[in-house]
């Protein structure tokens, strides 16, 4: 029993140097990185002493796959400093020797379908509402839920706004859509929208909402890694086979509206999404016009209902005739003016302009990006259930 | 409008490549990794045409940071195969170079602290509690609450049962605390808990219970990156002051059992901790004795009340004397035979024998790994509330 302080001292010391081993990730020097400088232009540096070539890819870059290469300095660490940076959130990843590697002094890891990359927020006007801030935080949940459409339980995450389980209010319900090489993590990662919302609702610029983000991939049940059983395939043929768009309809709806405090009438759903989750949300607005108040599509045009292969003009003109007559409250559209899908989405508002369907249109600079999906979400959210 | 078909079918090759090269994650021959033999051995694989040396460290290889080199074939695709593994939970990471590397074909990625690795699972017997089933599964919360007694807004996970949304019943609670190093992702990711509840509560096996994980560093909010503001240093000072062990009791306890459907007697409270967390676990139910019917505790000995030199063993013999009247369900211990903390476990063992309290006590091979405490969360969570 006298060795006692000395034992709790060794594994004091002991517990102190696994953290600091954790903190440099592997021996060596102290290396910051990224460094944020006042002037909001920041520094990456990596320790690799072994390494003959180490190059910077930052989406901030113009470009796509365009990286600058890092300078070796003392010690081996390699540096390079940026240019000064808008406030934004950016994702950055190093390459040694040509082959990726994440910064081990960045915590901050989001994945994008199945690349991994670091995440760093430059601080601004513009980035404040990607920020955790210390405001009240809702809750954010994996939850599972059957679907008898698609044939397979399945997972989705539902944020529960600040004071919701406190409270016995019913509130809205906000269906966010991802895209193609996505899946039910994209939104709540890449997208920043638990974070988005709390500011927002902290703020009093948006509704206090559930949002509810689902996995569009029909033919899985779940993000890589969290499906029973073997991986399952992509199958991009159930892409636009309405598989997907009849389950949000038919089990996630109802799920939601069993097992949540919700309001349930049309003007208290609003559905968004984003590329694929654009084409998911007009097929599902278009062929349930009773459904949804508020309507968001985001970097995606008309193509709607073309299956494929059989696009009928004629349905697609009744459909919007339809949808008019039952009363929107907003249709919103987003588009980049880089994004590949500018010109469809030129042909969508022509469309909507010739059937005389009203609609707002936000265009922003850049492309098909999570930096603008972010944007749109947080000019989206502020206009819902009004 | 002619031209829709075209623009549909461009979009779809497109959003194919994207998913494709999230697949390969660079460009470059097909590369498949981890891939797990037939006789469960197991070949890992990365895409290094550049690279002059990769080597790979995996939690199976006897020796803390051993790693193997792995062989550049053709192609510039470098290789490895192991020995036969026995089914396990594993994690591995590349090194190019010298500089830690994700493997870019594998999704399933943990976090350790600040480090990343990569992670799979070898089929058999023993690994089948932590894989992903086809069986009813529990929903996993993010929450935040209030801590008066540390003085700001925390995180912690919650684990609800499956079939606990569409019940009306009360539930038990499980604590369960994180080590030094870690934060409240841990036993959620490294420690698999959701799974091992889902797949022993589907086998009958453990009763549908809640489980909280909590972040123990008294001194943050929240894991690395969902800390408001700049993050907080660790202040290692505070690990054993009883900041958190308080506010467990005085913040965390009634928080849950006023926002969920909660048992809220002394035999409907577990809490088990490993290393740091079997510490706090100890300091909690040591001043607390009418709070917890279960208590485990993983990969940590007799150091309860030393607090940075001031043990007080006549008052530790009152302590584990009035916890003994009060009467305990199971006080349940667990070590590794490898693990550092052995010699203090012994005392543990052999001051709760002197002074005649009983524990039930599991010793497997290995050391201050996830490795046994996964095991030891497989193994005590069917023993509760029974």
């Amino acid at each position: 029993m006298k060795n006692l302080n000395l034992l709790f001292s060794a594994i004091v010391m002991l517990l102190f140097s696994i953290f600091s081993v954790n903190a440099q990730s592997q021996r060596g020097p102290r290396v910051k990185s990224p460094e944020i400088h006042t002037n909001n232009s920041v520094t990456f540096r990596l320790l690799a002493p072994e390494a003959s070539k180490v190059t910077l890819s930052g989406n901030w870059m113009a470009g796509w796959g365009t990286q600058v290469e890092l300078t070796k300095g003392d010690s081996g660490i390699w540096s390079v400093t940026t240019e000064i940076l808008p406030a934004e959130f950016y994702t950055y990843t190093f390459y040694t020797n040509g082959v990726k590697t994440l910064d081990p002094q960045n915590p901050q890891v989001v994945r994008d379908g199945t690349r991994f990359e670091n995440a760093v927020i430059v601080p601004g006007k513009e980035s404040e509402v990607y920020t955790v801030k210390d405001v009240p935080h809702g809750v954010l949940s994996k939850v599972w839920y059957p679907s008898p459409t698609l044939e397979k339980s399945r997972r989705m995450y539902v944020y529960t706004p600040p004071g919701y389980a406190e409270s016995t209010e019913k509130y809205p319900v906000f269906y966010l859509l991802h895209g193609a090489g996505g899946d039910e993590d994209a939104w709540t990662t890449l997208g920043r929208t638990p974070y988005i919302l709390d500011n927002l609702i902290a703020e009093g610029k948006a509704k206090p909402m559930i949002v509810v983000m689902t996995n569009g991939n029909a033919w899985s049940s779940a993000a890589p890694g969290e499906e029973p059983k073997a991986e399952s395939t992509p199958d991009f043929s159930q892409m636009a086979r309405g598989g997907f768009e009849k389950s949000l309809v038919n089990d996630v709806i109802p799920f939601i509206e069993k097992n949540y405090r919700t309001l349930t009438n049309k003007n208290n759903r609003a559905i968004a999404g984003l590329s694929m989750g654009g084409m998911h949300t007009q097929t599902i607005t278009n062929t349930n016009p009773d459904k949804f108040g508020y309507i968001g599509v985001m970097s995606m045009g008309l193509m709607n209902n073309s299956r494929w292969g059989n696009y009928n003009e004629e349905e697609h003109k009744k459909q919007i005739q339809t949808l008019k007559d039952s009363g929107i409250k907003l249709y919103w559209i987003g588009c980049g003016k880089e994004d590949f899908l500018y010109e469809s989405v030129t042909n969508l508002r022509k469309f909507y302009d010739d059937s005389g369907f009203k609609y707002e249109y936000l265009e922003t600079p850049g492309g098909h990006t999570w930096t603008n999906w972010r944007i749109y979400l947080s000019e989206l959210s502020p206009k819902l259930f009004r």
